[in-house]
């Protein structure tokens, strides 16, 4: 499956290097995408006392056995003689939905573990490696001397868990901004039609792409003109995803039961976002459906439009850790201009579509000089069929 | 030096099959870009007996030697026993400022000349093939097995050589188009600020194509703003360039002698595109200058604006074959809105512009149903630095 980082898993008995290893267990990290919200994502490598490739695993699921343990689970003590550890974050100390991962890995006859990140937890940060310490297991978050590429890795081990680091550091909600647009950054033309910008291969990615978020955030007018399911459909994951859906002075929600979204999705999982001085009138409406979203009710700013900021405090405290905006291009450009977007996602089409007819995704967003634009950080780009990606943070 | 295919050339010997050896003869070609206009880039590879490589050469500069003479130069007749030539173009059949290349391979002790495309002259298109058939010489058009990489070599055959293709067929300019944008499609704040959008990886190959055609063409907005030297600044290539300005009311004219411009290039080679209705007033203004560009006097459609096929045909009758077409932002905008872009070189940054407060290089581009969008053909994608570029026919 295509995913954001995807390495091949070598033969056992394959040499590899501190840096090798840890890329893979950063790409074995990557599976768990889809499940493990709101626990990072996390992979890990073993190899022998020689350097070589032993097995690997990564954090499936939520709740389940952490990446460590799953790296470790089939290889015998005599395998494990001297064996190296290598993990994305450091190994757990304490014992949560799961055992400590560095205590079980304290009672194996190992010799070393090196991690990429130190637990961002500052109260318990470094207790894992102390645990380790203690039975003369050397435990050390990794280093290259290499220092570029150490630094590109230490980038890859921050974005494969970023959602989560975002979570725990600022207890917001991680956001990502997926856009599809043409090579002069048009996302619809001014009719609303936007079907289809890019080809196939683009919108598999985009299922597995929000599979990796909690919620697919959109506003009301790409539910008015496209009625899409906004759900994930790809071949070979299996995810419900919560929605939300912004729309600000309630006019769409009396067609709800008639949406697709309606049809297809939980009704605990649908999340619609209404300006706060609407409450009781939005109720009433819902009072009256067989069946209904969830109502999140949102602060309004001077300008009457809903205040982002609040909107996404509310869905943090109802338990959404991240969410992928798709649209349209007016949503995507409040959440540009406002400073909340953490990820981008942008695809882009080899064809023109003229902005002299059709829609930017930023129409709100205004530079007045250029060195207040606004900067992409490690930027990556891949292609897919006839289009690419770019992707980087904000 | 980077160019738009660049091959390592193999050692002496390499096996290398019949397309490793064409797509070496195109990336032999492109070494040619800066100096064979009006002349097609051709490049040649010389396989001995067994198929392994022996030597390859290009069409370096116009007048100059052609690519299988090149190739074949320094190989000795026991060398070229049983020989297989590869070379992007039909050998030409007959003699103009350099022998006639069939006549001279007709003397050699090779047995194969494989070409990619016939001569584009439906007069003597198979007579250099001909030549060679009536010594015993195998000469055929490129094919392969592979029927998928035989398409992507055409198409990379086609357009290794496309301006020629494109004047002698058209009897017409080739236009490239190159634009830097953000992300969001922008290329220049309100304020007409711009530089700079990409950074100096990206700039250094604007360079090198700028020295692939014969002149650059600009509006006379980035004149004023800029005062740029739109000459040819690379570490590898020294070559004078033409200059086209649009300046259709001839406001900038006046202060043509002031201009960076004027310093730099000698003055037959800036061509001044002037409204033909104000061809008086303008001559009027160059009388008076002790140096003077080049003037252009352009009919003007009902818009008043330059007709921009008027202007192209002046330029071909000029002796132009190809521009490139660097801005701004409206000069790019109407010749894309017109059709009349042949190829385009997009430079994008991994920055937001912010549609808001900013110019796209499509403005007046009108799109009204999305199967009438512009499809980039052929579309390929190159990261410098931090930014990436996408070229393709439109």
């Amino acid at each position: 499956m295509e995913q954001v980082r995807s390495l091949p898993i070598p033969a056992r008995g394959t040499l590899l290097s501190v840096e090798q290893a840890m890329q893979l267990a950063i790409s074995e990290a990557y599976k768990g995408g889809p499940r493990v919200s709101p626990n990072p994502l996390v992979g890990s490598v073993v190899l022998d006392r020689e350097g070589r490739f032993l097995a690997c695993g990564y954090h499936e699921f939520y709740g389940g056995p952490h990446a460590e343990v799953n790296a470790l689970k089939n290889l015998s003590d005599e395998e494990l003689k001297d064996a190296h550890v290598i993990v994305t974050l450091e190994p757990c100390a304490h014992e949560g939905k799961t055992p400590s991962c560095a205590k079980m890995i304290a009672k194996l006859p190992v010799k070393k573990v090196t991690f990429g990140l130190i637990d961002p937890n500052p109260l318990v940060a470094g207790q894992g490696a102390a645990i380790l310490h203690k039975v003369g297991i050397q435990a050390d978050v990794f280093t290259s001397a290499d220092k570029k590429l150490e630094q590109q890795i230490k980038t890859q081990l921050e974005e494969v868990c970023e959602a989560f680091l975002w979570n725990f550091r600022q207890k917001k909600v991680f956001v990502a901004l997926k856009m599809a647009s043409s090579l002069d950054g048009q996302v619809a033309l001014k009719s609303g039609e936007s079907q289809w910008i890019t080809g196939p291969e683009s919108r598999e990615f985009v299922h597995y792409i929000r599979s990796c978020y909690d919620a697919i955030l959109v506003g009301k007018g790409t539910i008015e003109f496209d009625d899409p399911s906004l759900n994930i459909r790809h071949p070979q994951i299996e995810k419900k995803n919560k929605v939300v859906v912004i729309d600000g002075e309630a006019e769409l929600l009396a067609k709800f039961p008639d949406l697709k979204l309606a049809q297809i999705h939980d009704m605990q999982d649908v999340f619609w976002c209404v300006a706060a001085d609407l409450k009781e009138e939005a109720q009433a409406k819902v009072a009256k459906m067989s069946k209904a979203p969830q109502m999140v009710f949102v602060k309004t700013n001077v300008g009457g439009d809903l205040d982002l900021e609040d909107l996404l405090a509310q869905l943090y405290q109802l338990g959404l850790r991240s969410v992928l905006v798709e649209g349209g291009a007016m949503t995507a450009s409040s959440f540009v201009a406002q400073c909340l977007v953490n990820r981008i996602w942008m695809f882009q089409a080899p064809i023109i579509m003229g902005s002299g007819g059709s829609r930017s995704w930023t129409e709100t967003v205004r530079i007045d000089q250029m060195k207040n634009k606004i900067q992409i950080r490690n930027p990556r780009y891949q292609t897919f069929g006839g289009d690419f990606m770019i992707t980087g943070t904000l």
